[in-house]
């Protein structure tokens, strides 16, 4: 997980993000801060010309609406067809029955290279019935088989954030004990962690391992700026200094793996 | 007012926010503060699923188009129909026709719970010539009679900010001196006061109350905030730390009632 | 310089931004810092009754999609009719062809006041090919014959951004060394620095002093903000609080011409 950080550092890929207008400022500060370039387009007319050359796509559902929809199919497209990686973002998915469809949709329209979200969206997106919003009412750990399950049927990770992140491809299960109860206080920090974990696919091949590697940065980052704020306004700010100035060996002697 | 404060934090109701793309993240960074759950949706295929569920609604025109519009009257519908509170934020109505012409017609299809809004935008909706851009060139007091008509017309309370806040429901006026210049050196903290109101509309059915507890929580934490500021961009920080710590005891004795 | 610096904050014009959603509420921010009046309207049906009354109009291509793109013509036809200023900042214009067309369009429907953009942008628009995202990979100076190109093409002044700012008018050429790295790694900046030429030109008809007066502030004030920064999370904070606090007569003598 320590080489993926370094790599990201030393490679600074690409990352089209077609994500919410809540998170776009934070999202792209975090990827800013942990080495990788952001660009955000949200049109149908250009959104394929950027996700053949980045290095990732994200897909994040958060405000989606018919015209960015049609941006998000058209990435999703182009990226699996120039053999790009894209990760799907599930926000409230469960939740909103329209969100929903587009999720199948997108899935069967290209398999993607990880799935991010809470335990609600995952347990939803497997065939369960969601959360409230954005929030989940699940632990990781309860979404565990769900995440199986859709890891086998498109071939890919899907992390499960909450107090215990828990990621499986369908055969390996990681689970990180790092973060902080103030991350859940911070709007667009586990948007942003789809982010990062797009930036990940970017530079290895190992589809558990960019979301393991992802998911521990911004959690061990957490830990320390946690340590020198206040609040959740001063974590916030701090977070995107941590993000910056965490070394991977310091990553990774400060993961809690279990 | 205090046990407003404490119903808030003790219930985190689900605050449904149409608001603009300028204020978005700010906003649901306050509602998390004053432990409140976010949730943005802008899409009139989902919007009114979202409005039936969520304990308040906040409509804020800032950047609405013609997508957002149908949205907010499909969100305002189904609020209504739920019985669920809605919140009109009228941000440059008066001096941009289009919107005036909206506006009008969302507080026709529903009356809505609380009307936040400048002096200038109040006077505006009330039939004056209003203001520029999002500035007030008016005070809260010359446009308490427009506050009151308003409040009368429709059944809600009328919250008009400014350096002293005028709020009524048409019968009783409360007046309140908190706050801090700095406020209107940070973009959103008056469209986040819009979704504080929708917030405490969702635990107390006295309309007044609610836009009064929500004017008070937001503008003594800038009081405090201020004093641990250095200029606009820590005091922004530091808002959301102070409206995290700020206890409805705290609260209650540094209300400057007039 | 300094004398435009106490005029904007003198005149506080209002300012009306067509940008994009990434960088919308870092761009307010800047603008009341800096003592302008930010408005953002992003619909046909509004951006040309804000941009007849604006001091100054941006056009950032940022985030376009087809209906913002509609509001951009709208608004720069507008603008020009009653002879406002409008600044261009041609966001990724070279990388994607669609915005490509859309800023060449918009030159022709009406000469521009300035364009602001980093060299690779500069370089597209006049003929090139265009860097990688919003990424430069061209340096400011080899950016300078395509500038003095575009500025005489259409009357304009021409804004480079980078580690060295050049601008000129087609005329004359001014080479600002302020700055600092930081800059790079906080999203908005650049698009901010965009903003704040079109305040500029609101109390200022010479185009390139208007350019070079909202870099020079710019740039000296993120020299300060770095001073008392632990990374790009502070820094962006502490850029804010120094833009707010940043005298005329401090400008003046901290500015490196060359």
């Amino acid at each position: 997980m320590a080489d993926v950080v370094a790599s990201l550092r030393a490679s600074a890929p690409l990352v089209h993000c077609l994500t919410n207008v809540v998170v776009s400022q934070f999202t792209a500060n975090v990827l800013l801060a942990v080495g990788a370039a952001p660009a955000m387009v949200h049109s149908a007319e250009e959104a394929g010309a950027l996700a053949r050359v980045a290095g990732g796509v994200l897909v994040n559902l958060g405000t989606v609406t018919s015209v960015t929809a049609q941006a998000m199919r058209v990435a999703v497209k182009e990226a699996a067809g120039a053999g790009q990686p894209w990760v799907l973002d599930p926000v409230a998915v469960g939740t909103l029955p329209w969100r929903t469809g587009l999720a199948h949709e997108l899935l069967e329209s290209a398999p993607p290279t990880v799935i991010r979200g809470n335990a609600s969206e995952i347990l939803a997106l497997d065939g369960g019935t969601g959360g409230r919003g954005v929030d989940s009412t699940d632990t990781p750990e309860a979404a565990l088989t769900a995440a199986t399950a859709l890891a086998r049927r498109y071939g890919c990770a899907v992390a499960v954030s909450g107090p215990e992140d828990v990621l499986t491809d369908g055969m390996r299960v990681v689970r990180l004990a790092n973060g902080h109860p103030l991350l859940a206080l911070v709007t667009g920090t586990g948007c942003s962690l789809g982010a990062v974990v797009a930036a990940c696919t970017a530079v290895t091949g190992d589809t558990l391992l960019a979301a393991a590697a992802a998911t521990g940065l911004l959690t061990v980052a957490a830990e320390e700026a946690a340590a020198r704020s206040v609040g959740p306004g001063t974590f916030a700010v701090t977070l995107i200094d941590e993000l910056d100035g965490l070394s991977p060996e310091r990553l990774a002697v400060s993961l809690n793996l279990r």
